[in-house]
Order: structure tokens, then C-alpha cells, then sequence
């Protein structure tokens, strides 16, 4: 099976069978309701810088697709309603898009049309182990990106049987690219979360930013259990659905390390704005817009709108001035979530009194 | 859309349909029965001294309605009941009635009736922002009423897509209110609580009570999903359905800090018991009232028995001879409400290993 | 309603209709297997001894029935059962017993048919409050008992509209009754439960034993909810259905204060270990055995021996040789149950990490 | 009924109905992500010793069959696909084989098609009891054993009526044979687990591993209600259903005490590796092998395939290139499985925040 044949697959699963898995942990946050805000709704502010670039909101549109034709007009609906709305986006693992220049437009459509937004070029880096800096190279200049993501996906690579099974040699030419790459580099997880070991790991390797891609959204050992034709492997994929680190757990423990990006189960604005009061400095989904994508620019601005005016209403209903006060802003942390952070040895209180908002 | 129609559409969709959120924390509190209570039932004494007036009970009928022509009766019917059964009442918000005075009776049935009851006046605090004291000062006299409730609904407010969005100067209208005028000052939550810092700041303010109006029962948000034309803000408003401060969690933060009423999903008398039992001068309710109100006078006595009678059975299984009793009574707290009161570094023990009473 | 017509109510009740209510705590308990016990099943001892009296085995029928003649056979078949066991039964309040003397053999049948069983009479504390010691040894004539259950039932008088609302001279009762009868004295809950401050007081009372009653299994409060013909009434009996102390709790809390007798939810031989593992000298079971009753001895007989088997076989697989060995034997608590322990401020080790027998 | 018999009802029940207990703890385990592994997948090394014999994995087909002609081609089954795996296995209890010779080929076929595999003999506590250390010898040549598991079932005894009920003399006979044997001898309890205690006692008595058989697997309790005639021992029989210590509380308690083999609800390889990072040596499984066993040599290969891949998956995911790595491997250990660890005493730390392999 080709890759193109593969992402097409993909889509298609993602936009017609349950794929996601449970517990992000968001449940175990709650915010602490401000009755006398002393906010002006219109005058709250979300703008935010991230790696070099503006953005109107901390929210970003995940790395979802490119390399097939019938991907264009997805990642076209998705870049202009990305430009307008003043915020940004990533594209899909560009592996096909190196390997076969036909459909490197399905890229490229995206900065085309969203010539201001932050946008970030994504490779895996299995292909990175294998093609070397190269790669990633060619994968900013396609699309002329402000970052590089590098993804980490070996959950979804073991679980395929056609997968690649070779993680030797990852942190090192994560430091290559690191060093030689002209836009700043990310890892970023599609799934199954990042822990605080491999977050200051990657910044001694030079890497600016992470996306946690947490569990407890898209599970991709979940999306292959939908195409694993044979019954023994296919079994193994399932027992895997589950797997990995739920995206609040990853924040927390990568949220002082690094700048983090928040991916993994956030599904409206209310997610977003834990997501950031648990030390993130982006939240970003994918899911939720394949569908929108698939129809038209306006169903994609939409559903922007849904996730910016829920995170507004959190940030009103806080007292929060600024995007950024949520970091500020006291959170009742309890059940799961407390043990974890307990378990880290992080500090608690450090990470939950903190100052309310001004009183 | 005028005030008073939405009002009225507020009170269908409160007789209609679902409207109430979950957990208000009572769950976590368990009394601990005394088998021995030395104590003859008839003699047990419930009368309580609230804001200056004479309380044949610690209990309330919580702000509701007025001004629409449609409410005279309910609130008629409810001040009736409310003098016979020697307990008091608050208005809905009288916004309506000051801005047409044509509604004006709609309040006013309310004293006329009531003559000798404690009768609470009722405005919002976005209104209090934009027309100033004035306001309060017509809310009182229109109902002769023995205090003011200030409600803050931000909540409310901005999931309605005509909702007021500023919520600057709150606090400085407030102590301005406070200090001019000639009634005590309540602040009143109607759904998503008050959290310990603004209870320290609202004393500051002059503030004599605080109604927390805590998460659990009707929720506003929850009301607006069935009033809110549009797709996306109904999604929105819907995710906000659980927004807020559990009762119980706000009567703990507030309850050394000023005088509590307790609104949120208080449904019997053993949630009014446990309100008080954590430290709430007053139990109120609304939502289980309103439909006894639409019937007659009878069907509210008979509500306000149920919540008393309730009450009284616990004053009698917990050894209590006096509603206050309760103050001293042991409680069993733990689960998510024990976190709350760790988290909040509230001394555990003083709350609940209270001198059990008669002992 | 004559006393004699309510007892017949409440036992076609208890015989038809669910009438339990939730959480003993025993849920809460785990034993710790012995895979090596190093015991002849055959061997085991369970016999002990109770007020006096020897008792096959550490169990009781509790208190249920007599003074209505259809009451007699159920006496009856309870007392030659429990006469061939080698076990002890209490009766029914004796009451209308008392008041009646033509209903006073229902009683009687069951010393007669059981001479040597440890029987013990039964009455409420409302009668002895209003009658006095009088009442009490009438009781205990009446069956040549071995012991005297006062029974506190607070809970089901206060729901009933015709019940006793007076507790007032409770205590100096009970003093009165166990300074002058000649038999030991206990106090019975029937369903709510004993706390700790209780059975301190009680102790000073000159009271011998204490049957903890404890919530869990027949609710009183629940019973009536069938009875009561006015909705306000049912409404509020129905809030008390699970109002109690958890039969664990109350046996936690009572059992190094004075001897304790465990009913409240014993439903099979593993509860029954339990109960007498947390600290109880005894345990006891009613709602079991009331429709074993109506049949015939055998039925009750089975129904003893399933208890009797189930605790047999707890104390093999923990290696214990005689029934109290359990009050040594290591138990896992977890749970609701340990956070009771913790707001006692109870040793929670020395009550779950005792020495492991024959280790 | 002959043990034959008996042994034949055993495997139809298992085939045939539900049989297994909740929890095993598993459940409260979470594996630490790696997303960086620097692992190639086709070089983990999964090979280890145990008791003198290399395994090409920590895996084992627990004890289940032989004795009736019927049960031959199981075990040939179960012989060939081990033999190619380079795994192990157990046969079940060889009493019948032993009191009849005609059936004992049901056993030896086992070394005649497993040649070079780890196969470790069994024979029940009671028998040796009853007949000393002969028999342990006569198990041992008639496959030629490389070890012994001595099964501990008192469980299941207990609650048979025609069961074994004699626990004395078990220490004892269990020193003999690991003085007497030539080869090494090993407890096994088969699904209520061994707590820390008795770890620590055969140890003493030389005996050098122990297979926990923990609950949350086949429950024996479970088995023998479908095959107990007499309502009232089916009845207390189910009582025990879920009797015994679950899989992973007693994998902690003997993990430091003996080497540890892991049965009892694993089911997959994320259970196996589970059973390994809480500190077992070796993990294994009964149930969902016999259905297999009744088809084909693939089958049965297939399983355990299912079962080694899933395990090696983890090792890949969490940067293990050695399974025994999965015991320096941080786990997050949470719920009640951390409520018995703290219970224990045992050093919570020690036992999850070890070292994160490769950072
Ligand atoms: C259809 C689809 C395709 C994706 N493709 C990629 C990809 O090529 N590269 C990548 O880094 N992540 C990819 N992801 C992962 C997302 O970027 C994101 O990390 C993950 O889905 C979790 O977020 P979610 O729960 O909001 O979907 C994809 C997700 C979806 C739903
Ligand atoms: C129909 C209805 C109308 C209400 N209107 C007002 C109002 O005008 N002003 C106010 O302060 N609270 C208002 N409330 C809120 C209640 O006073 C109360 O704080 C809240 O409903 C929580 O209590 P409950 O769960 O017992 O209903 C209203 C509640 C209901 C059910
Ligand atoms: C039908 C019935 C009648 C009872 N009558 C009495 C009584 O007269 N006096 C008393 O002390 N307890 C009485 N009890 C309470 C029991 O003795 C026992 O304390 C209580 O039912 C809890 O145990 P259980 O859950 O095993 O039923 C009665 C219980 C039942 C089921
Ligand atoms: C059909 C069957 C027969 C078994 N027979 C034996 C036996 O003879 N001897 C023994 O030690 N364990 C025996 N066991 C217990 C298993 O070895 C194992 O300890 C237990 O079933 C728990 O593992 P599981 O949940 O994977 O089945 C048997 C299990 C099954 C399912």
C-alpha cells in the first residue's frame, strides 16, 4: 500500500468511525467560577506570540493531511479559514509530498492561501532516522513554514503491520535538524503523550517546542485497528487503543520544560482554556475540524469560533484580562490528575494556588 | 426581545424541561445519626434572626419572577404562603418592573400580601453597572422589601447571545449601593457560586449576606440552550451547562466570612440541614417552587412543609433542640468536597469533628 | 391503627416489598487469603460465649415479630431452629405483649421451644420512657429472657405520622432499667446505627452489649414509605430511606467501648466475618430469615446453616482455629470505610494490620 | 465422582461458561509512554532463565490439564506449540495420573512433544498431605519434570462438598518434598493469590518460586457453583466467587521475597507486562489457552503469539530493550492497588518512580 493510498485511508476512518479514547484528564480540573469578574468581554485580549509569529488566539488547527489529491481543498478550507480567523495551522506528516512531487501542491495550497499564519511542516521521524536533515529540509521549504514539527508516532508505526519498527538514532537526528533547520523545531506525539524525561531531553537537543499530543483524542492504534486485515494483529492494535499518557498529565509535566502545544482530546473552548491553566501556551485540535474541512471555509470558521468563544467565556468568567492570566488563575485539581502530579513530585500547590486573578 | 417576555419564556422552560446541573456536593456530607437524642420533637426550635427580621425558619423561597402579568399570581401565591409559614422571600429581578411601571404590581403583590415576612428586592448587577444606585434604591421601595439582593449572573449573561458583557465597576457599584442605601446588601449568585476571595472583598465593600447560589441545581446556562436560536452559541452555552461552584464547596468558603444563604440545588430538608450543618444562616430554594406557585397557595404551604419537616427530623435525629445546633453537630465529609476543603486549606477538622451535641 | 395491626403491616411489608437501603461498608473490607492455613477444617471452633450464655456459634436471629397470633408460628419455627443450632434469637418488641396479654404467648412459644437458646426480650425506648422499669421486666418475665434489647428507633417514630416524638429522659431510663433488672441490659438500634459518643454514654449507663442496628440493610424509614398514606409524609419518609450510620462504621466505632451484636445488612457468612473481624463479638441477621420463618424450621434451619457454612469457611481460608481469631487477623480496609476510621481518629493500623495468625 | 470425571467437568465448564472473578488490579497500572524509544523493535530481547531452564520469553502456559483420555490431545497441543515457541508450561494436577496408570501418558505426552521446553509438574497440597513425598517424586518422572508446582487450592476444596478439608501438616510436607525433590519446587495457588507472609514461610522451607495465582481470573468458587448439586453449598459457593487477593497485590507482596510467576486474569500482553514491571519474573495464563488447545497446534500458537507481541509492543513503547528492563521502568500506580502497597508498608516509591530506562 502506498502512502497516499494509506493517508486517504486515514481520513476516511477519522471522518466515519469512533476513534478516540478515553480520559484526558481535563475532568479532574475545575475552574474556579468568578462571580464579580471586573472583565469587559470586548476587551479581553488573546493575542499571543509563538515562536516568532502572531496569533490572534493560542490555538492552533493540528496537522492533519496533505498527499492525496482529494486532500487539496481539505488543507485549502483549512488555510484560509486559518489566515482569516488570525491564528494558525499545521499540515500532515509531508513524507508523500517528498517522496512524490505530483502531490506536493496539496501542501503548498496551504501557505498559498494562508500567506500570514503560523504555519508548521510535519515529518515523521521514522523518515528522519532514514533520509536524514534532508527531509526536513525539504518539507519547510514546501511549504514555507515557521516551524518544523517533528512527530513521534511509534504506537501507530508498531501496531501496522507495514509500520517502521526502528527508533535508534531518533534523538540524534532530532538534534541535527534541531541545529541545522533555519525555522525552529518541535517533536510533537499524535496521541499517546510526551513525559517530563523526554522534555528535557529534547531541549538539550535544541528543540523550541512541544506538542504533547496527549491520549485521550484520536488514538491512532485505534484508527488501525479499522484497516489491520489480519485478526491476530488486529487484536494487539485494540489492546493499544488505550495506550499512553493522558494530555493533561503530558502538559503538566512538560509545561516548565518547554513551551508546550496542547493536542489530544480537546474538543471546545472550555478544554482549550485547561489545557492553559495547566501551563500550556497553545491549544490545538484536529478531529473536530476534519469534518468541517471536508465541506467548506465557513463550516472550518465556525468551528474556530466555537472553540475561541467558549475559551473567551472561560477567560470572562475567571477574570482573566488576558489569555495568558489563565496561567495565573487558581484551578481545583482532583481524582487521577492529583495522583499523577503527586507521583511526579511536582509541586502541587505551586501548580494549583496560584495568585486568583485580581483580588 | 423585551425583558419581560424573556422572563416568561425563563419560566416556561424552567416548569418544562431539564434545567438542573449536577453535584452540588451534599453527596459528600453524612450526618451522624444519634440514637439517643434526648430531645421531644414538638419543642425543637427552628426560629432564627436573619438581617434584622424574625425567621419562623432558616429557609427561604429564592428570587424568582415578576414583571410580566402572567407572574402576579405566582408571585402572590408565594408571599401568602411565605407569611402564613412566618419564613421570607426574595423577588425576581426587578428590572422589568422599574424600566415599565405598568409590571410594577407584579413586585409589589408580593409585600401586599406578605405584610410582616422578610421580602428581599432583587437587581442585577449589570443593570446596578449601567443605571447606578438609583436603581436599587426604586428595587427596594417598590417592594418595601427588608433587604437587597444584588444578583451576579455572568454566567447567564454571556452565553445569552443579548447578554450583557460588562462587568467593570461591579464592585465599586456595589459599595455604593452598600453604603447609600437604607436596607442591608446582599450579593446572590443564581447558579455558579462565590468563591472565598470575593466574599472577602464584598465585606470589604459593606456587604452584609451572600446568597452563594452555588452549582448543582438550576443552571442558566442550562435555561439559555433552550431559548438560543443559533447553533454554534447553543453549543457553546451547552458546554457551559456545568459551569461553576458546587453549594456546598461555596458555603464552606464563605461561611466564616459573611452571613450565607444557600441556593443551588437544595431539594429536601436534609440538603437544607447539611447547607446549614456546613455552615449556612439560611437555606433557600426556587426551582421546586415554581410549579407549586402556578397551582395555589396550598401547594407551596404544603412545598414549604416538605422542606421544614425535612429539616426538623434531621434537628431531631442529630440531637439538635435548635436549628443552629447544627453549627456544632459532627459531619461526615469526604470524596471530592474533602478535596475541595484541602485544597483550599480551610481547617478540615474544625469543619467537621465539631463537639457533637448533648455529649 | 393498633399496635398489633402495624406489627402485621410491617411484616407483610418486609416480606414483599424491597426494603434495604444501600452501603453497609462491608464492601469496604477485603480479607487476606491464607493459601497455607495449616487448620482441619473440621476442627474450627466457633463456639463462644455471650452474656453468660454459651452460643454455638457468634449469631443471632434478630429481633422481629410476636403479638399477633399469626406471629406464633414464626416465633416458633425461630426458636426450635435456633434451640437445635445452639444459637440465640431475640423477639419482637413486646409491646402489645404487654399491653395485650392474650398476644403475650406469641412471645412465650419462643422460650418454650426454646429452653436452653440464648433469648433475649425486647422493648422500644418510647415505652419505657413513657411506662417505666415496670415494662421492662414484664418483657423479660414474660420469656424468661436472658437478656434485655432496648430498642432506639428514633428514626422509623419520627417518619411514622402516629410514632413517639418524645427522647427526652432516654438516657435516665436506660440507667434506671440496667441498675434494677436482673438480667444484662443492651440497647438496639434497628437500623441506623450506634455511634462512638453513644457508646460511651451508654456504658456509664450500666448497659452491657450493644447491637450496633446499623444502616445497610432493613431500612425502617424505608418500611414506612409503604405504610403512610399522605404524599408529604411518604415524600419525606422516603428522603430517610438511607439515613444511617454504615453497620461497618457503627461496629468500628462501638467495638472496644462495649461488646457488640452486628445487624444491619448481614446477608451471608462472609459479612458475618466481617462484622466480627472489624470488632464485633457477635453477628446477627433479621430480614433473612422472616420468610424462612413463615415456611417452616427446616427453612430456617438451611437458611442458619448457609451463615454458619459461609463463616466456617471464612476462618479456614484465614487459618483461624477458633471464631475470635478474627479479631487478630489481618484485614484490608479501603475506601469510605477508612476515611471513617481517619475521621474517628481511630488507630487505623491496629485495626486492619493485627498480627497474622499462625504466621 | 472420579477425579477423572471431576477433572473432565472442569475443562466443559471452562469451555463453556463464565467463570472468571473482577479485578486484578491491572486496572490501577499505567505504563510511562516513551515516545523517543531509541529502540529497534526486531532487537528486543526477550529471552530470560528461569529455574535453570533459558525461556526465548518470561511466558508460561499455566497448569491445567491431563488425567482423561479426552485431555491428550490438549496437552499434545498446548506440548508442540510451547516447543516451538521456546516457552514453558505446566500440567495439570497429576493425582489421576498417579492413582491410574492407564491415563498417565494424558501427562507424559506433554515431555514426549516438548522435548527441550521448561515443564514443571503438579500435584495438590491435600494429596501430599495424605500421601507424602512419593507422590511428588512419582509427578516429577512421569514428564520428567524440570520442576514442581505443589497447588495450593483450598478455595476450591472448601467450597466442593466432596472436597479435601485438611490443611494440617501442609508446612511440613512442603519442606519435605523441597528437601527430597531433585528438582526445584514451587507454590502455586490457583486464583486466590499468596500474601507477603506465606512468601516469606516456604521460603524458609526451600521452596524457590512461587506462582501467586491471583484473583481476577478463573475463580475455582466460580467453576464449582455450576457443578454443586445442593442449592445451599451452590449458594455459598457463589459467596466466594470473588474470594482472594487479586493478581497484582500479591505479585507485590512476593516480589522481593521469591521469584514470582504471575496467573490470575492475564489476558493479554499488556497484562503480562504488567505482572513483570509490579516485579514478577515470569507471566502466565491458563484460560484463554484452553479453547486453543481444543482445536490446533496454531492455535495454540497463535495465543501465544497474541500474548507476546502485545508484550513486546510495550517493551518497544516504553524503551525497553530487555523485558527484565520493564523492572527498572517507572510505572504510575494508582487507586486501591496504592491503598494496599501503603497497607503493606511496602516502599511505594521504590516500587514506581525506578529509574526511566535510557534517559
Ligand atoms: C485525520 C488525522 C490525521 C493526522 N495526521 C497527522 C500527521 O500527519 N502528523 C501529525 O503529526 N499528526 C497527525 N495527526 C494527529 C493530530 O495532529 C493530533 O496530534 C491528534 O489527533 C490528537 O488531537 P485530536 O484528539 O484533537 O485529534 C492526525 C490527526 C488526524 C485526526
Ligand atoms: C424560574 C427562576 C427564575 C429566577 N430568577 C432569578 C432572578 O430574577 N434573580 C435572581 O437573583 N435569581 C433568580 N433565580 C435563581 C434562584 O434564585 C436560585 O439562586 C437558583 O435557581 C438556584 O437555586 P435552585 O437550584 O433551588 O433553583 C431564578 C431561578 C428560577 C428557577
Ligand atoms: C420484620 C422485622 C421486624 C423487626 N422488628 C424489630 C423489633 O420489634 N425490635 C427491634 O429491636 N428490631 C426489630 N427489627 C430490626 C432488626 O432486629 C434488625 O436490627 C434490623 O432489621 C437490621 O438487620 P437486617 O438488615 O438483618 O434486617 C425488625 C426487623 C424486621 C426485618
Ligand atoms: C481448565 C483449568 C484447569 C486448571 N487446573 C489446574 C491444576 O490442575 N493445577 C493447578 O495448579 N492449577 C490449575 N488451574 C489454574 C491455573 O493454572 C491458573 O493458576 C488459574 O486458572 C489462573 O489463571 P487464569 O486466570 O489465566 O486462568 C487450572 C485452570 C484452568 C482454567
Amino acid at each position: 500500500m502506498t502512502t497516499t493510498k494509506r493517508k486517504l485511508d486515514h481520513i476516511n476512518i477519522c471522518l466515519n468511525e469512533g476513534v478516540e479514547s478515553s480520559y484526558t484528564g481535563f475532568g479532574d480540573v475545575t475552574f474556579i467560577h468568578n462571580p464579580l469578574p471586573e472583565v469587559h468581554y470586548d476587551e479581553i485580549d488573546m493575542e499571543v506570540n509563538f515562536l516568532g509569529k502572531k496569533l490572534k488566539a493560542p490555538f492552533l488547527i493540528a496537522s492533519m493531511t496533505g498527499g492525496h489529491p482529494e486532500t487539496y481543498e481539505i488543507n485549502k478550507n483549512l488555510a484560509i479559514a486559518v489566515e482569516n480567523a488570525g491564528i494558525g495551522m499545521g499540515v500532515g506528516s509531508q513524507r508523500a509530498g517528498i517522496e512524490d512531487e505530483s502531490v506536493a501542491d496539496t501542501f503548498a495550497v496551504v501557505r498559498e492561501h494562508a500567506p500570514n499564519a503560523f504555519i508548521y511542516a510535519n515529518i515523521g521521524l521514522p523518515q528522519l532516522i532514514e533520509k536524514g536533515v534532508e527531509y526536513a529540509e525539504k518539507a519547510v521549504e514546501m511549504i514555507d513554514a515557521d516551524a518544523l514539527a517533528i512527530h513521534l508516532n511509534f504506537l501507530q508505526e508498531i501496531v501496522q503491520p507495514e509500520g517502521d519498527r526502528n527508533a535508534e538514532g531518533g534523538f540524534s537526528i532530532i538534534r541535527d535538524v534541531a541545529s541545522e533547520l533555519k525555522v525552529p523545531v518541535m517533536i510533537k506525539e499524535t496521541g499517546a503523550g510526551i513525559p517530563r524525561e523526554i522534555a528535557f531531553s529534547v531541549r538539550e537537543a535544541g528543540v523550541k517546542a512541544i506538542d504533547i499530543g496527549g491520549k485521550g483524542g484520536t488514538s491512532w492504534s485505534g484508527v488501525e485497528v479499522y484497516r489491520i486485515a489480519d485478526e491476530l494483529n488486529r487484536d494487539v492494535a485494540r489492546d493499544f487503543w488505550d495506550w499512553g499518557i493522558p494530555t493533561a498529565f503530558s502538559i503538566v509535566d512538560c509545561h516548565d520544560v518547554l513551551p508546550v502545544v496542547a493536542t489530544g482530546g480537546i474538543r471546545n473552548g472550555i478544554d482549550a482554556a485547561k489545557a492553559i491553566a495547566l501551563g500550556a501556551k497553545i491549544a490545538s485540535s484536529a478531529l473536530p475540524f476534519l469534518k468541517p474541512a471536508k465541506y467548506s471555509v465557513e463550516d472550518v470558521e465556525r468551528k474556530i469560533r466555537y472553540f475561541l468563544d467558549g475559551l473567551k467565556k472561560v477567560l470572562f468568567l475567571t477574570g482573566c484580562t488576558h489569555v495568558y492570566d489563565l496561567h495565573k488563575t487558581k484551578i481545583f485539581v482532583s481524582g487521577l490528575l492529583k495522583e499523577w502530579i503527586e507521583f511526579r513530585e511536582l509541586d502541587y500547590l505551586e501548580l494549583v494556588r496560584r495568585r486568583f486573578h485580581d483580588f
